[in-house]
């Protein structure tokens, strides 16, 4: 079906510690985010995006980035990511010893100042020093692309902008990028064009798809990037995370309903879903709600039913 | 990207008031249901199945079914379609001048057994007289069949079995099938392998997917059916539906999620997003229960929000 299917691995990267935990009102102890790490670092995700070297008071429940990325086990062949907003993010990572510096931005200029209160020309001004203080370091930078199929400010956008900010990235030198849809408005149409472009005019950049399922689409556009030879997926376990602009919106993609999906259809990933789904059950309660995942609570389609008593 | 695209519609059949109230435990009163009919007439899908005519014994929710299917408007070129168990179902199906007849049947034995209560062999016996019985009417004979993509007693069917059934179904003279996912267990690998061999061993047949989603790939399995040239998908308003012997598990794919991505995605369904929409918004009284549909919850990807109070 697509390239990934014969050839390889498509690789898992667990975001829920900072893309999920970002968006939750409790503040989750930081032993439980460790625990919670610790154990995703068995299931065989590819990367785990840690947490976020940003200022406390921007993002409360984040606040403990040192002790959580210091108190980790480190899974060898897993990749420990953070985020990072500046020079000053930048240098608590890498004195924790991040193995990727993840960088972000949005496509459209409105998400920008709403999100990081800042024009995207001073968005990538910032990249610059950040990229030149991680030289030398054993982290290699990632840069997260928002709103990359949709702004929930301006619609859509329009591809060339896209490419624009990818070949911006590309000549600070940066390795790896991620096409975030971070309200969810991307449709597989377009995620299998815009993939495509991107993967062919920067064959040697790692191009990782971050999609939410706020209208439902999300493992379709999975799909549509697999088709367009994407090999790489952001998620989040049990689905959780959002984007505050979008209210009444569901979250990233769920880490187990993804892996459950690539491995009924015979792709690879190197996850073990039973125990992502064991990792998963956690979740409500750490949060304090139910989460929007799916196989957690269907089961995986290989579970077979007792037959009704009538039918014994 | 698929010949669809290019070519014509994509037909949506919605089938909440039946596979959707079948499984509801309030009673929809009678005059509510000919309102929603009436009211998704309008919305330009293509089929409604408006009821089922079993006995009101087995199926209480839809023990209205005369009084539904003569109190409803019939839209010129909207087919209203009635499933029917037996000889029995048919002719009360053709007293109400039904346009067509939904005949079910497993493709796995057990399934059958817990579902009809009966083999599939007598099932299939069931079939001839319906369809003669039918002959010479106005009505024109679909087969539905459940659990072509997997079992939740036996789990995975092998192919050749659903082949098999469709053959049996050709062999009566049914021009029309259906291909149900019942239990949620397709995925868009199996899905566009299947759909591809239909299509191309029967290619006068009018095939038509049923999908569920349960484990969250309800969108992706109709990605990969488009793919293998199917253009008729059921869906349910809402996202109401399911299987009881699949407990815990989500229902239909969203007619109005579905819509949305075809329509984003530049495929023309004829069908009126914001109708549809404002017709699902009455579900959760209708069913005393919140409908797990996403984009009622989050607007279609065209919304545009506001700018949040700082960036002003």
């Amino acid at each position: 079906m697509t390239p990934a299917r014969e050839s390889g691995r498509v690789h898992i990267h667990e975001v829920v510690t900072r893309d999920g935990f970002q968006m939750e009102r409790v503040f989750v102890p930081t032993e439980h985010k460790i625990e919670l790490i610790d154990q995703l670092s068995s299931t065989g995700v590819a990367k785990i995006e840690v947490t976020s070297f940003t200022s406390p008071k921007a993002i409360p429940s984040l606040a403990d980035a040192e002790a959580v990325m210091r108190g980790i086990r480190r899974e060898p062949g897993v990749v420990y990511a953070a985020l990072v907003p500046n020079v000053r993010g930048c240098e608590r990572a890498l004195a924790c010893e991040v193995d990727e510096i993840n960088l972000v931005m949005s496509a459209s200029e409105s998400h920008n100042q709403a999100n990081l209160r800042m024009s995207r020309a001073q968005s990538i001004a910032q990249f610059a020093p950040i990229v030149q203080t991680a030289r030398g370091s054993r982290a290699v930078i990632n840069a997260s692309l928002s709103t990359a199929f949709g702004c929930p400010f301006e619609g859509a956008l329009p591809e060339t902008t896209i490419l624009e900010m990818v070949e911006q990235f590309a000549a600070l030198g940066i390795p790896r990028v991620t096409l975030c849809d971070t309200v969810g408005m991307a449709n597989p149409q377009q995620v299998e064009r815009l993939c495509r472009e991107v993967s062919s005019r920067w064959p040697d950049l790692e191009v990782t798809a971050h999609f939410h399922n706020t209208r439902g689409m999300g493992l379709a556009n999975v799909l549509a990037a697999l088709q367009a030879g994407i090999i790489r997926f952001d998620a989040s376990l049990g689905g959780l995370g959002g984007c505050p602009y979008a209210p009444g919106a569901s979250g990233n993609i769920c880490t187990e309903d993804l892996v459950h999906m690539l491995g009924e259809m015979g792709y690879a990933t190197g996850v073990d879903l039973s125990a992502l789904i064991e990792a998963a059950r956690a979740l409500p309660e750490l949060v304090g709600h139910a989460v929007p995942g799916y196989v957690l609570k269907a089961g995986p389609s290989s579970r077979v039913h007792p037959l009704p008593e009538h039918s014994k």
